[in-house]
């Protein structure tokens, strides 16, 4: 019996190192002011059929006829479910709505490099706002989550667009129409992907050329990219943002400021992308939430890729899966007699939120010191003939004190080791 | 557009909720000394049809064939994963092994109280000891999370029981076929649930009667009990667990103790249950990784449906909660003109892990402050034209003083709520 292919086991030392990434995200959107929010995994099919984000997701739908006999699918991504929890209950929360969600989603890909059909993903949402401001703060957002892996300007890179600077370029040269221009902008989207004879092609129904978007590309100096920087600046963040106008993004629903996350190197996929989307809610609710709204979406595949590639974010998630799966204290039954003793230690211990070990049943000192060892315990209490005495064994330096039994909660208090 | 029938979303109030659950569930069973692991949410049709636990968890399975026509399904329950991963790996780890998962769960069940199709569970396992100290040692995990949400020996009783008792009586009455044993099991697991008649007349084909077992249950005063209570007292948690030969637990797998977790009052279904499997892993493997196990599973659902009952519990709770989404700190921009002063300050305070809220554009003070006291922040820094000097103003008493900036990080340090 094997996990289905592009589906992940987690043992201790894998789910450590995804509690490191989905704690990292949590501790980063909280300082922000986030609340964390979440859906259920399974939705209805006819959720992703309207918001119609695109043909590439609904065609990897994990979907199927439940025995109530509704055609349901296992969650893509999780605009389609916050959009629906917004236009339900919006106007119940203070503006703007700051919301993360930290949750697995399901898309039937083929198998790759930073490809999964169960991956987890960090989704963020600031609504109603619609202010470069508002852009600014979701972009500093992404780069301090970022920059909490050890991850530096070096790097990465937020590559930032504008779609309204693209709808604009297009107006000029007469692409007036909305669904014409969505049209153009797929085709601006695959400008690094597809060959130039290919590029062209596609272009010129739209009257336009190859070589006026690339002059556009070099030359364009679009005002909200400097108001956007200045605001970075203030907070020191400006290194990790360059104007990149290739970046439009493939889903239709996008409307403003488009972004994403490349490794420096460009070795590996985006490791994040979002962008202003403020007719969603409208467009979904038939008018009646009319919020703007701007969001990114960060999956811990690629993410976790490029952390073990780096030296510096690599020791720094290597330590704490260290210490994520050590214990604070090993308790040594040195005295069968004194087992019920021991299990009082145990108890005591445990209640200061130390995370203790001890042999469960009689056991040679000597090998419940190689466990101790093994356990990753800092120190032992021995539990022995001298009790109410204790003895505490530093593991490191093998050196012994004694600590009489009245003590210990005091003596567990002050540990090295950081309490919970 | 609404969630599928049997599911949840999860509001930022009903999230902090859930983690406040959850988040318990970790810190106790870390202290326990237990390492957390997760398998996937999709697992293979036959996973579950070879454990064959039960006919009715196969009865319930979101089950359906994926685009690789693969037969496929949403895992009902953690225990064909957990096995699946301790038979291919058990050897790599310190033995016993403690392991645990918190994980959603889904079950085409009838709607009704305590149940839902997509629930979460906290699974434990301790793995590789067959020890009464073993059982004592889970047991005391089960209770010590359940006191950990504030749940007294008043409010919940773990009811013990161990199959190796029955087998006994059974093979005492000349049942001694253990496929004939067990079906008489699954009788007596109905008790509580079924007319005398209908026991009667299920009895009667293994040569049992209803006075025989009741008489048995009144006086059986089995061995395995005392030794339980006697580990429990040194930990002093002998008050959690009565003798109640009633259990049995539906499960075919079962072979030793068996237990669960009910309200004092019997309003509520069980809240937690477990037991010993000592040949499970044996089964599944083919004989090729033969280690002893006992594990409990306990769902969020009726758990958090009786700490909403008990009044500690629940001021417990929302404490818990309401923390958890109020901020540490709103920061209100007194003067437009120090916008990016107040945007690092903003930042400063982030770093230190604070959690900071602030206006993302230009808005009158008055406001602000309204704002700050909505967003549960007990403190305001006012950034205004006294810069650098800031002011500082605790939002209940309206008290204000003066900070110098250069003293905001020790400020933040030193502030009263505690850092994350």
């Amino acid at each position: 019996m094997r996990t289905l292919p592009g589906f992940r086991d987690f043992f201790p030392e894998d789910c450590a190192r995804r509690n490191y990434i989905t704690g990292t995200w949590r501790r980063v959107a909280r300082t922000f002011g986030f609340s964390e929010y979440d859906g259920p995994t399974l939705e209805s099919l006819d959720l992703y059929r309207k918001k119609n984000s695109g043909g590439e997701i609904l065609g990897q739908l994990f979907s199927f006829t439940d025995k109530g006999d509704r055609e349901v699918a296992l969650r893509p991504e999780m605009t389609p479910t916050v959009a629906r929890m917004l236009i339900a209950k919006a106007r119940e929360f203070r503006k703007p709505i700051r919301w993360f969600s930290i949750a697995p989603f399901f898309r039937y890909e083929k198998q790759q490099k930073g490809r999964l059909r169960e991956f987890l993903q960090f989704n963020c949402d600031l609504v109603g706002d619609d202010s470069p401001e508002a852009d600014a703060e979701m972009l500093a957002l992404l780069i301090e989550t970022l920059r909490a892996f050890g991850l530096t300007s070096d790097d990465i890179v937020v590559r930032v667009s504008d779609r309204r600077v693209w709808m604009d370029f297009l107006a000029e040269r007469g692409v007036k129409d909305e669904a014409q221009a969505r049209e153009a902008l797929a085709v601006i989207d695959k400008l690094e992907r597809e060959p130039r004879e290919v590029l062209e092609a596609k272009l010129s129904p739209f009257g336009l050329t190859l070589g006026g978007i690339e002059t556009f590309l070099a030359e364009a100096k679009p005002e909200f990219f400097g108001r956007l920087q200045r605001n970075l600046a203030a907070r020191g963040l400006e290194d990790f943002c360059v104007l990149d106008l290739r970046i439009v993004r493939g889903l239709a629903y996008y409307t403003g400021l488009v972004f994403e996350v490349f490794d420096r190197r460009q070795e590996n996929r985006a490791v994040a992308g979002g962008g202003r989307f403020d007719r969603l809610l409208s467009d979904l609710s038939g008018g009646k939430v009319n919020l703007p709204a701007i969001g990114f979406g960060m999956g811990d595949v690629v993410l976790g890729d490029l952390l073990g590639e780096r030296p510096d974010a690599k020791s720094r998630m290597d330590s704490s899966v260290k210490a994520d799966l050590a214990c604070d204290v090993f308790v040594v039954v040195a005295d069968e007699a004194r087992r019920a003793e021991a299990l009082g230690v145990v108890q005591l211990l445990r209640a200061t939120g130390r995370r203790v070990d001890y042999p469960l049943t009689a056991d040679k000192v000597g090998r419940q010191f190689k466990d101790a060892d093994a356990s990753g315990a800092p120190v032992a209490i021995i539990v022995g003939q001298e009790w109410p005495r204790l003895r505490v064994k530093d593991l490191k330096t093998r050196m012994e004190s004694e600590l009489a039994q009245a003590a210990l909660a005091d003596w567990a208090a002050n540990l090295q080791t950081p309490a919970p």
